[in-house]
């Protein structure tokens, strides 16, 4: 950490220290800053629970010496960092969490004096954050400006507060995070602007650009106004011409103008401290349901009302959960972790409910409620869509229904949907465990026949025809997938499809297709042919069946490439086969060895908090009579180690919320080590008392609360309403009974 | 001219004989090919009398070995040249005869095979060009596509006869010929897609930037289609992109899409000399237009009744003027010349009547009739509209409403507007001489009282406001413009402001507005000031009133910059002040001297057939009893020397008209000397006999002839109806009585 980041900490421990006070509702337990450095790539902008639009402060291009890394001189995957200081505006439409660039695009930026349409000298040094759910403030040193944000689903509202003199506002429809470019505006009138903005590109995967469109409405008519074009580098014309390669600037311009770089400005003579407002309006379908989305939501420019709705919402949802006990920082890594959950998957669907179809350009309207987006399901299938399930049933139950409209809609469930394109980023077949989880907890209002008949296709489909699955052949004749080039990733591949076609054959057997139950539960015990005995642990294997020569077990640790296995080594893939944990356990020599090799991952320093593939294992001990205490153990160290109330307070990438979701769940002490398996893992709370309200439109049980007592070091007994438990599991089904969880130590 | 032009020159001279000898109607004697090279800048594209589209081979980008000069290489300023045979496309708004780039968009392309975007590679080696009024096609080596086109006055219709296997049609809208960029599409389906592209900066001027509006529609529907981008170079994250800084291929996309070079691609699978027809619509409103303008005067696809109904619509308008005797070359020139008349001013307005306001970006309706764009008045001014007064009134009507729609829109009136923007190309104030000629003409349905408030506005607007006369003040103070920078053209801009205000005077005594009369011929007669007795020529003139030291008359041959001239020197100025013969005369020391120093312009060399300022020139000997003959002797020259049936028959620019108009008038042997003073100045006719047909909604008479009689090679005498005629002048009220003038040799 170099100081000026250490200087920064300190800043911000005393801005939200001098916040957090008076806090009183979960909301105020929230820390959105939480993630923003060491690649959590969360942001503090302000946004509702699952909303469409989010209000970013957008601080990672320009390679401005107040920037430590942006987009300008490195690898970069957010709109904001806590480490940067160089402002270029607020963007409108951002992904939360992921490692890949996107979106980050409809920037709103404030200036004063001439405009300068080039954001590497239009930006300002910012400070003074202050961010609270639905609310993110900043102060531009460069121009004495106030920013305030805030945002309802579809909208996002902006007040700056200049000083005296010419006072702009900026639309900037070049700049952005996006690899995608292009962009068309047309001015309306001295108060409002349309447009759209081209985004894709999500982990440079073409096949996935989506216009978004905008409306913006300022509370103020501009004096003055205006597009700007950064225009091309012109041939032996630039003799005489005076933009070539320069911005030119369109003053007054009210037809349709676009490029690879544009954007407009809106000019007020402002008295000091005089406030404008802006609102913005998005939508994926069109101008058209943008204007309707900003009607529909708009506040008629009462930045508080705003403020105070978005407050409210998140109050509400984070309200499902409330916790007694734990310190303040504990509270806040909770309900920031919960905070997270609720952002991604999030709303597509207009106020009409239109939205653009999956893999293809026509209008679709969702029925009732929402159409979601942002599947990063090889990420959140793990444990956000488990948990989803539980303190969040409606909105899986949407979950499961976009899914299933996807597959009504391209033919496929999604793998890694971004705004109705198939992204194709990571493997596996991760929406099987989602919808088979979501049935199995009792969440049933959807089609199941077109669901299984969907899971089928994509696990039966062969690979030529396969989208999801397209090295599906030698698996299904063989039982794996093989090395087929050094980087190829195919034992992760595998690994994902065995929990797939685990998942699958419950559900077979569930609705009678025994038949298919077999011939999937077979199928998903093919892990076994990746077990080496001469290593003790899963390796390639090559379509011969000889397994991988040269095989180094620990390549792959630090994201660097490693033969068969994906952002990760054997290590952290050798333990994923917890759908057989009986096989898992013989094959690795029994109960002790297991307990011993699982342990050497966490002595040895292999265990990767960062990255999903391990992170169930600690849990896995609870697998092993007498050895639970050896969970209890690791998670205190990995919660304490890695999960901080601080910017650096994630271990990694927060994936569209895993991350939150694993913390939210450990420090609960519950844990669902497997989807499509009912049986939470018990571990060590933090808090003395967790509520979590049940939703009585799907669980019998109006609450239940996770209570801990006793004051030993591990835990000695759990009981359910008074019944002492027999393992250190409880079962879904008996949890959403409702009544009292007492974890004794 | 070099080996490869003389070779193209004779393959035409083939091409073209082949082609009229059955010619029998007007159409037929019509060479599109005049003016093509030699810095003409027409074009032999498909286009309808004032057509909006034009359908033009475009061949002039890619720098490609086939091309003498292009943008690409070298300045340029049409988007066709009879020295290049590099085709990429045919542009769809254009303009003819122009000296600046403008236009030259929506570029419409067939090739085969594999889709490329890179116009730098798609391009086609052209062949068996022909051409004809509403016609042009020309072969494709390189993909031995054939292509015919035809337009109507807003769409164009293509027909590519294709070979067997794949085929394409790629609409460009990043190459053009406007240095302005930016583009949107959309594909509607497979068979229609719908954009807009930027166009504007005529002559590198800011502030005249538009968008025109396209529908595309396919005979046949598309096998597969999509859109392509130039994207931009990125930053770090190249190294992770496909497509950073190439062409990106967007398959099947059918959202929006914008950028700096953007085009889509339509692919068929054809068999062999399969057709497929592709019509264009076009405005300059709205995408909404365009549609309504295709579907309106689209012929479904009959290529042979849309190219049958373009020769109609010429024939109509070629007829008006019928002649006899002169070679088959001279009619070619002549009736070319009125081909070319014919092209500018164009139709702006949609057939809903609706067009964008000047220098406003409201869409207006225009009453009746169309809304008139493209007045390049500083050199249509002098003869192109006293000449459509002549032959097409009620266009000329037409143009006198435009002009006043414009100072109603925008303030002022035009001085050279293209598609609703003031280029400010040029100098003086030409809308007065034509809306005052035009008056005087006869041509009076528009409103006397508002012209003269507009034409008053800009004659006495302080120059701080003064849109038109930024230099007006010491004008109107000392009765000159002075030399305040080195090359500001300062008496240019004076020598035009006399000739306005000359006008204006004449219709202010005709409105009764006697002291404005006396005030403007005074002021019109300041081009006194310029006379210096030391050089017996103008000279430009410092705000203290001396001469500008280090005077070289010379200066400006060869449109290399001159103190004081625009595009010319001394001696092509000195004789501008025509309103004030008498006055002039005695300046140059009367009419011996006048006479002496008049023909030494011609037999010194200094007298310029390719530039406005000096046309008139010649007629200046009938003036002079006596010395009429040297008129007819140097017209005779420069007819036969400047004017050909050939690709370089123009003598340069051919200004929209306005050098067809001198040789039109030249070869019936009338001319309007002065804008403003009816008198046609009369020398040899090169036809025997040249029949005008009069509008009767105009004038009395229904026709007038223009007969050559006698043998000598001098005019004898001249008579009207047998009336002999006083002086060499016929004025034009006496001439639409009809009837015959004889011109007797």
């Amino acid at each position: 950490m170099n100081n000026l980041k250490k200087i920064a900490l300190q800043l911000f421990a005393f801005l939200f220290c001098a916040h957090t006070i008076s806090a009183q509702t979960p909301a105020d337990w929230v820390n959105p800053f939480i993630g923003t450095t060491n690649y959590g790539t969360t942001n503090p902008g302000a946004v509702v629970p699952r909303g469409m639009v989010s209000v970013v402060p957008f601080n990672v291009s320009g390679n401005s010496p107040l920037n430590q890394t942006d987009k300008d001189n490195g690898w970069w995957s957010t709109p904001y960092s806590w480490d940067n200081k160089y402002f270029t505006g607020y963007s409108h439409v951002n992904l939360s969490g992921v490692g890949c660039p996107e979106l980050g695009v409809i920037l709103l930026m404030p200036t004063t004096g001439a405009v300068n349409g080039d954001f590497r000298e239009y930006g300002s040094e910012m400070s003074e954050q202050v961010a609270h759910p639905g609310y993110y403030s900043t102060y531009l040193n460069k121009y004495g400006i106030n920013t305030e944000v805030s945002a309802t689903e579809r909208t996002g509202i902006s007040r700056f507060s200049f000083p005296a003199g010419q006072s702009n506002i900026l639309i900037d429809l070049g700049n952005g995070l996006t690899n995608e470019s292009g962009a068309s505006i047309k001015i309306v009138n001295n108060r409002e602007i349309e447009g759209w903005r081209m985004t894709g590109t999500f982990c440079y995967n073409d096949g996935t650009e989506r216009p978004v469109y905008f409306v913006a409405r300022f509370s103020k008519p501009a004096e003055e106004f205006g597009v700007w074009k950064k225009m091309p580098k012109m041939g032996p014309e630039a003799a005489w011409s005076a933009t070539s390669n320069k911005i030119k600037y369109y003053k007054n311009f009210k037809a349709e103008m676009a490029g690879d770089s544009i954007g407009s400005w809106f000019t007020f003579n402002t008295k000091a401290n005089e406030e404008i407002l802006v609102e913005v309006g998005i939508s994926y379908v069109s101008i058209e349901n943008a204007r309707l989305n900003l009607n529909f939501e708009s506040q008629n420019f009462d930045f508080e009302a705003t403020r105070k709705q978005a407050e409210e919402k998140w109050n509400e949802a984070l309200s499902t959960i409330t916790v007694k006990g734990g310190t303040d920082d504990q509270k806040t890594v909770f309900y920031t972790g919960l905070y997270h959950i609720q952002i991604h998957p999030n709303i597509l669907s207009d106020v009409n409910g239109q939205y653009p179809a999956m893999e293809s350009f026509e209008i679709k309207t969702h029925p009732n409620g929402e159409r979601y987006t942002t599947f990063s399901l090889w990420d959140t299938y793990r444990n956000l869509h488990p948990f989803m399930s539980l303190a969040f049933p409606q909105q899986q139950l949407n979950v499961v229904q976009s899914m299933l409209e996807m597959y009504d809609e391209s033919g496929w469930l999604p793998r890694w949907e971004l705004n109705s394109t198939e992204t194709h980023v990571m493997e596996g077949d991760p929406a099987l465990p989602v919808i088979v989880d979501t049935w199995f907890r009792g969440i049933r209002d959807f089609d199941i026949e077109k669901a299984y008949e969907a899971m089928y296709k994509s696990a039966t489909t062969p690979g030529a025809e396969n989208k999801i699955r397209p090295d599906i052949d030698h698996y299904i004749s063989h039982g794996y997938v093989p090395l087929m080039s050094q980087f190829d990733n195919s034992v992760s591949h595998a690994l994902e499809y065995y929990i797939a076609d685990w998942n699958l054959a419950q559900l077979a057997k569930e609705l009678g297709k025994d038949a298919d139950y077999e011939r999937f539960l077979k199928q998903s015990r093919g892990y076994k042919n990746y077990y080496d005995t001469e290593f003790g642990i899963i390796r390639p294997k090559l379509q011969n069946g000889e397994f991988m020569p040269g095989f180094n077990p620990r390549q792959g640790e630090n994201f660097e490439p490693s033969p068969g296995f994906h952002e990760g080594n054997a290590y952290q893939y050798t333990f994923c086969a917890h759908h057989d944990m009986d096989g898992m356990i013989a094959l690795n020599g029994g109960k002790k060895n297991f307990v011993t090799k699982l342990q050497a991952i966490f002595d040895d320093g292999h265990f990767d908090m960062a990255n999903e593939p391990d992170i169930h294992y600690p849990w896995l001990f609870n697998y092993i009579k007498g050895e639970e205490w050896r969970a209890q153990k690791e998670l205190n160290r990995l919660m304490a180690t890695y999960f901080k109330n601080a910017p650096d307070g994630l271990p990694g990438n927060d994936d569209t919320g895993t991350m939150s979701t694993w913390i939210v769940y450990a420090m609960m002490g519950i844990y669902p080590v497997l989807p499509g398996d009912m049986n939470y893992a018990i571990a060590s709370p933090v808090f003395d008392e967790v509520k979590i309200q049940l939703d009585q439109n799907f669980y019998p049980g109006s609450e239940i609360i996770i209570k801990k007592s006793g004051a030993g070091d591990k835990i000695k007994d759990i009981s359910l309403n008074g019944k002492k438990q027999k393992s250190f599991f409880i079962h879904h089904t008996d949890l959403v009974k409702g009544g009292v969880l007492e974890i004794n130590f």
